[in-house]
Formats: structure tokens, sequence, C-alpha cells
């Protein structure tokens, strides 16, 4: 039943114009593209108007931190709205995803899991193709659990795997299992970490990010409504997953790093940890602190947005790309 | 890497006095359990207070839907709440999933796929546990391709498979893959079935649900970001699940089906078919309409609510069951 294939990264060759190519024949044969879950549609709405300045499509778990994390980048990048406007969730009759906008960032929710952001990833990559977006960049910013990291540190993945150990995307379709690798920009991960600065209080590492497909035995938790193994298997797990460089567990990753890399799609992620899970596995730290945790990872996003809106040289621009230095 | 484990069925001997049971030795040795998905906790909330009076738990995809229901349900088994009160979101400070609950129902949202309803599965049974609820009957309510069904048709599922096929819910659990089995409640389909009206302006039907882990390459949908097959292809594979029972595909069924059995909760799972998979992939069919197709959910699971509650005989009550006959 397992279908192997290594699938070519979207093509970038001298034609590339920087707007986002679909690995599907079929969509330019429709007459209009519904994007269901986003409620949005090619014939419905002007998405060249309404999206083709998009340079960055920010994801988050939930829709109240995307809409925070989108007034941050409001302030932050110093875009303004008419007076007697407001943000408003673009999405809102989908009843599924939030999306908000902020010029040329996009900030949007993608609930819990492989599915739910996955679900997600397949229209916001046909929104960034229909709106002919160039080069839009993808970031993932999320909570996890850390091994052996202070909570509050913020990890930047440069790898991510499933909780098998394998670094691909499976998947059944049409009765068989199609595995797409995992891979994220190393130059990108280079970039944010260039941008932490000395005197956040906090520290920001790299490393492989496990994706889980559940919260709790999917993780090596004991506090689930199933456990069948002891806290000294838990702990021989999580420490075999540190030896193989693993920093943080989480349950989006690897669908995330696929799916940008099948599309073309430069991409990173960004979590912050909120436990050390090699002392525990219940999450007690206040709402308060998870939240001040969560603005670590909108300040160093922002930090690249900024750096990314600010450098003047087009031609850099249009490679999603640009000389960085420590803020 | 594969570890087979058909796990038994939570004991249903003499000593079982309808209070769910953990299958997890660790939480009774806990001085608290955080609930942190639905932001509740077993210190922080009087939980048997709370909810030790639950009787029903109906799942479903999105806040709002599962808001309507409340509502709904409110009204058909006459639960009045004191004026100047409205229902609220008790999980609202967790903004992941939204919890409303209407005296012996409960009504909460699980997001998309089986990640997010898994992660819920385990704090709702969890809640069930520390509340003392006694044999809760969980339901899930929701939309769902179907398979030469016309557009509405309700489907009410006596089996789920995954997308390779396989009867049993597939989890990597400290790097190895359990598996457990999917297994839905025989008498109580019977119990739905025999609830549809004789002049319900649309069809009710049972048959095996196919859990899929993606909207479209999952769902053999050609309208994804990318699509390697071809309609030949996906029109091949369809009429294979046809033959195999397959009268619809959603992406929560399996974790439903084997987490509920594996917690010895009586479960269902009800669905209505939003498009004809054998016709197209696109959901086209206005919300307006959408909405009126999740009424029938609404309806049956509120025939059965209601007739479980208007049964007198408390012997019965307590077994969860009842004579069923037409409404």
């Amino acid at each position: 039943m397992i279908k192997e294939q290594e699938e070519k990264r979207a093509d970038s060759s001298e034609t590339r114009d920087g707007t986002v190519k679909l690995r599907n024949p079929h969509i330019e044969l429709f007459d209009q593209d519904i994007l269901y879950h986003i409620a949005l549609g090619s014939k419905s709405h002007d998405l060249v108007e309404m999206f083709g300045d998009v340079k960055f499509v920010c994801m988050g778990g939930t829709p109240k931190r995307m809409e925070t994390s989108a007034h941050y980048i409001m302030e932050e990048i110093g875009y303004k709205i008419p007076t007697g406007t407001t943000l408003m969730d673009i999405s809102q009759h989908s009843y599924r995803y939030s999306i908000y906008k902020v010029g040329p960032v996009i900030s949007v929710s993608h609930g819990i899991g492989s599915s739910s952001i996955g679900v997600l990833l397949h229209e916001m990559i046909k929104l960034m193709y229909h709106a002919k977006a160039e080069d839009p960049i993808f970031f993932r910013i999320g909570t996890c659990g850390g091994l052996g990291l202070e909570p509050g540190t913020v990890v930047i993945s440069d790898d991510a795997m499933n909780g098998l150990g394998n670094h691909y995307y499976s998947l059944p379709i049409l009765g068989k299992v199609l595995k797409r690798p995992v891979k994220l920009d190393k130059k990108l991960v280079r970039e944010l970490k260039a941008l932490v600065a000395q005197d956040d209080p906090y520290d920001t590492t790299t490393g492989t990010t496990m994706c889980a497909e559940d919260f709790y035995e999917g993780q090596g938790r004991i506090d689930g409504a199933f456990c069948d193994y002891t806290e000294v298997e838990k702990q021989e797990y999580l420490k075999s997953l540190v030896t193989q460089g693993v920093k943080n567990i989480e349950m989006e990753s690897v669908p995330f790093s696929a799916l940008t890399h099948q599309a073309g799609i430069k991409a990173a992620i960004v979590c912050v940890t909120i436990l050390n899970r090699l002392k525990g596995d219940q999450i007690a730290v206040p709402k308060e602190v998870i939240t001040q945790y969560q603005q670590r990872l909108q300040i160093l996003a922002t930090r690249y947005i900024k750096k990314y809106l600010q450098t003047k040289d087009s031609s850099c621009l249009l490679k999603g790309s640009f000389a960085v230095e420590s803020p």
C-alpha cells in the first residue's frame, strides 16, 4: 500500500515570475474555485485586488492569537487603516478559520493538528495562486512542549519529523500512502536566528521539531484519558528524542513544512515552549504568562517582516531575501 | 515499528455504576488535572457540580453550529434558564473549543480532523470521569461528502474506516504505532434509525463512513493545491469505496469511534451529505442550504435525546437505552 514518491519542488527556473505555481493541472480549467473553508472564491471575490500585495502569511493555532498578532503587526509596521474602520475576520462566515489582513501580511488561524492545518494550507496556497501574490513567505508561529529547555524558549525549526521519526508527511491518497519530504528553508532559519537580539530576556534556539498526531499519548504524556505506559518508559522515549536533536514537540510542523516545500513556498516555523516536557505534562502556567511567551513569536516574526519591508532593493525584495544583521 | 494491540473495551461487569472509567492509572494520583484545551480543571472547577448531570455530549465541527445546536436543543427539550441569562461558551478562554451546556446536554465544537477531535475526546472523556457523569452518550453530528446519495441525505454510520480501508485508529505512541479498533454501537444505530419519521422530506441511511486525513487529496478531490491523479482515477477510487459499503467521507469518524469504544462510551455518528462526490468536488451549495441540511442532524439527535429524557423507567435511563418506535 506504500507508494514512495519524492516530488520535486516547484520549478524555480528563469521563467519564474515569483507567483505561486499550482501542482494541479485541473484548477486552471475550472470556471471558478471555491475556497470553502476560508469563505472565499475566485469568482465571488476579486482575489488579485484583495490579496495580490501579500508578502507574508502568518499561521497560528487560535483565532484570538492571530487577531492579536495582526494588531501587533499593524502597530509595528505602521500600517494605517481609515478612521472609523477596524480589522475584521475576512473568513468569519466560514466559521472554520479566521483571516486578518494588515497590508502585505495575512494572519490566519489553523486550528489543531495536521488535518486542520493541511486543509488551510491547500486553500492558502490556492489563494496565493489566484491572487498572483509574488514570493509569499509562510510562517507558522505556535506554542509547543520543549525538551530540556527553559519554558518561554523560542525554537526556530530547522527540521521536522513525525511520531515515528520519519522526515516526511504521509498521506493516504486514493488508497495508497504518498510520502512528501519535509523541508524548511535553511537560509530563512539563519536570517531569523540573526534577528535575535542580544538583550532578548529569553533564549532562542534552533533544532528539529517533532510533529505528533495527538496531544496526549502521541506526545508521550501520562495525563490523557488513556495511558498504557509508565513514567519511566515515557522518560526513555523523550530522552531518545533529545538524542535525535529534537528540541520541541507540536502538532503541525510536518504537513506545514512538507506542503510549503512542495508548493515552492519559503517557510519557517517558530514556536515557544510553554513547559519542559522532561519535567512534566500538565500545562499549569498561567494564561498571562503564555500570552507573554507568545509575544516573543510575534516579536521575532515582525522583526523579519519589518526588515523585509524596509529593504529598498527591489531585486532583493523579489527574491524574498535580504542581508541580515542583529537588531 | 508496528505494535498491534487489540485493547479491550472498559469492563462493563456487575461492579459498573455507570460512571466513566479511565484506562489511565496515573490520573487518580494527580493532585489536579488540568483540561487545558477546554479551560477547565479538576481543582479549579467543581466538575461534579457543573457536569455531573450530563447524559449527552454532542460534538460538531464549528463553534457557531454547536451554539445554534444548543439553542435548538434547549427549545426542544423545554429547558429553562433564568430571565436575564443566556447560554455562554464555557470554554471561551481556551480559544480552542467551544462548549455549551443545556441541562443534561453538552454541545461542543471539535474543529477539523483526527488530531483536533482526538484532543477534545481525551478531555471530554476525562471531564465525564471527573464529573462522575453516568453513562453519557456521545454523538458526532457533522457534514460530509456523500457517495451516490442525494445532497442533504442523513447518514448514520454503522462502521468507520481510514483512507487505507482499515477499521482501526492508528496512532504513533512512544515511537510505535498503536492500532485501536473502530466500533460503533449497533443498537444505538438501530434506535436512531427507528426515529426517522415517515414524512421526513429527505432520506436517512446507514453505512460505512470513510475518515480521511485531508479534505482534498485525502478524499480524492481534484481541486486541491496539488493533484497528481486524473478524474478517471478518482472516479475508480470513489467507486471502489462504494463497493466496500462506504456511504460518506468525512475527517473525524475513526478517532471518534475508536476512542469512545475504548472508553466504554456509547457513541454514534450522524452526518449530512452536502454534495454527491460522484458528481463533483467543489461545495457550491449556498450557506443557507447547508444550514438547512445541518438542521436535519439536530432534529434526529434531539428526537433521541427527548425520547431518552422522557423515558420514565429509571432502570432504562441508567442503561442509556429505551424501546424505540417511529416518531
